[in-house]
């Protein structure tokens, strides 16, 4: 028989939208969950399940942030930091989150953070997770690849120790980020809406079966680890881009690019090669958000890992 | 024989980009545009082609606008109020582009103003003109729609009086707006940048066919007459949408949207339909700078009209 790892049942999950304030799809889909949650209750659920607007006055402008990227302020030196009048907006912002959905490290925080975000690249829906080892945001991305036809899902894998942890889902037990794409910053498809209420009822399901004690078995998942990220040729002078995505690979997220592979067209018309030995694949082109960090995609590799079997300690529960 | 209007030879020609600081085809084709002209020069040209980087500091930031809608700063009262420190950078910079490119209504204007613009909606190249009597801007779409292939090419008419007009392209004797999309704000795909690059060349290549001399053969074009806009379905408390584009009403611009064709997809998942007794072709569906604006998309009128043969009065310019 197969190892299973026991596991505390789950008892709170954050769902939170807006992290960034122009990815429409979580600032959307906040307030409809709490209008079905007003409306028919959450009665009959193990779980408590709790929603937030992560960043309402960047929602507001309808923009990605004000002051800082909210999304990189939850190291631990960040969330520790003394709070003055000159504080950037989303420092306090991560703090009150800290707060209200942690203390990050701590056996008070919740089990799991949902962090619904949007990508203007063509990467239908991904499961982000930083660390290969959350089986809990593993098994989730199982069940959603199991769950969602509407669109292809896949799990980007970036390996930072949870010291380095940036981001708000690191808050939680197991923290699971939600990019669903392509749509463009500041509107809201149906499409896209549809397939991201989809997977947060999934999930929500998912704790519900977990925590009935159930054995939820293991298997194999193929997850992209990001190896590097490749900017767009830029001008000396100017600093700004020279070159667009070429047509081959725009909207080609997850292919494989292979040496001699068109990867930029100037926008005097010369096409620019792949020309590193090592095939890899192209995730996150052409990301809005990206052109200020300098980077016109990430570069990952293909890796099939094995998931062990889990169940929830409801033993453990009952003592 | 037909009728040929003769119009005065074209002298000038600005072609302008960046109007809104996050349409991002306008913002590099412009500097793509004088590095060309730098490169090769425009000896054997009978047009003078000016470039202008209509909104430096909201391209900069990436933003549609620093204080107010540069595209709406080009009515008589805007261009002629007095400027004091707390006016708004667009209006100081409306006036600006008013004396480098007009003035407004006067002989020392450009001849034609081609504003390049971007949209999230699928209108592939959108030709906009503010008058149904602008002759050169109607033939410019004519030019356009047997020249490029890669994308349909339309027109729409919006029936403003010169005195009324707003934006950027009403300062030059003929205005015409370029619409290019879908593209999301702040990316440029080279897809979207080759075709507007194509439609800028073939607009030049025309200029020097009108003052060539030769007649310019009129004929019949289609045009879209906007008659109204629609506003998504809200909240009474908050104003927030509570509905997307239907899934099968998104990205079909230019379709024709009859009675009970389905419209709106609440968040809840209910389907909200057309009612009214008119079909009419939505335009601009979904643009992400109409939320603000309270405009889900137009509703357009599609008219055949016929346009004149019109050849360039090239006897006058010799006397």
């Amino acid at each position: 028989m197969m190892e299973q790892i026991p596991f505390p049942v789950l008892r709170r999950v954050a769902i939170c939208g807006g992290t960034h304030g122009n990815e429409m799809t979580g600032v959307f889909l906040v307030p409809e969950l709490e209008r079905r949650k007003k409306e028919k209750g959450d009665a009959g659920r193990s779980v408590a399940f709790t929603t937030v607007l992560s960043n309402p006055r960047a929602a507001k402008e309808c923009r990605r942030y004000m002051d800082k990227d909210l999304n990189r302020c939850f190291t631990k030196d960040t969330l520790s930091c003394p709070i003055t009048e000159d504080t950037p907006y989303e420092i306090q912002r991560a703090q009150e989150l800290n707060s209200l959905l942690g203390p990050k490290g701590s056996d008070a925080a919740v089990d799991i953070i949902c962090d619904l975000h949007n990508t203007t690249a063509n990467m239908g829906l991904t499961i982000i997770s930083y660390s290969w080892s959350n089986w809990i945001g593993l098994h989730v991305f199982k069940h959603l690849q199991a769950t969602i036809t509407s669109t292809p899902v896949r799990l980007v894998l970036i390996n930072v120790p949870p010291c380095e942890a940036y981001s708000l889902e690191s808050v939680a037990k197991y923290g699971i980020s939600l990019e669903a794409g392509p749509q463009p910053q500041g509107i809201v498809r149906a499409d896209v809406f549809n397939f991201m209420k989809q997977a947060v009822d999934a999930i929500l399901e998912w704790t519900e079966i977990f925590n009935s004690g159930k054995v939820i078995k293991g298997g194999e998942v193929e997850a992209y680890l990001i190896q590097k990220s490749m900017d767009f040729p830029r001008d000396a002078t100017t600093g700004q881009p020279t070159a667009a995505i070429h047509p081959q690979l725009q909207d080609q997220d997850f292919c494989l690019l292979q040496r001699g592979d068109p990867m930029f067209l100037t926008f005097s018309g010369e096409t620019l090669n792949y020309e590193e030995e090592q095939p890899l694949h192209p995730l996150f082109i052409n990301e809005a958000a990206y052109y200020e960090k300098g980077i016109a995609f990430h570069l990952a590799l293909k890796k099939t890992m094995s998931i062990p079997s889990i169940r929830a300690d409801t033993d453990g529960e009952k003592n």
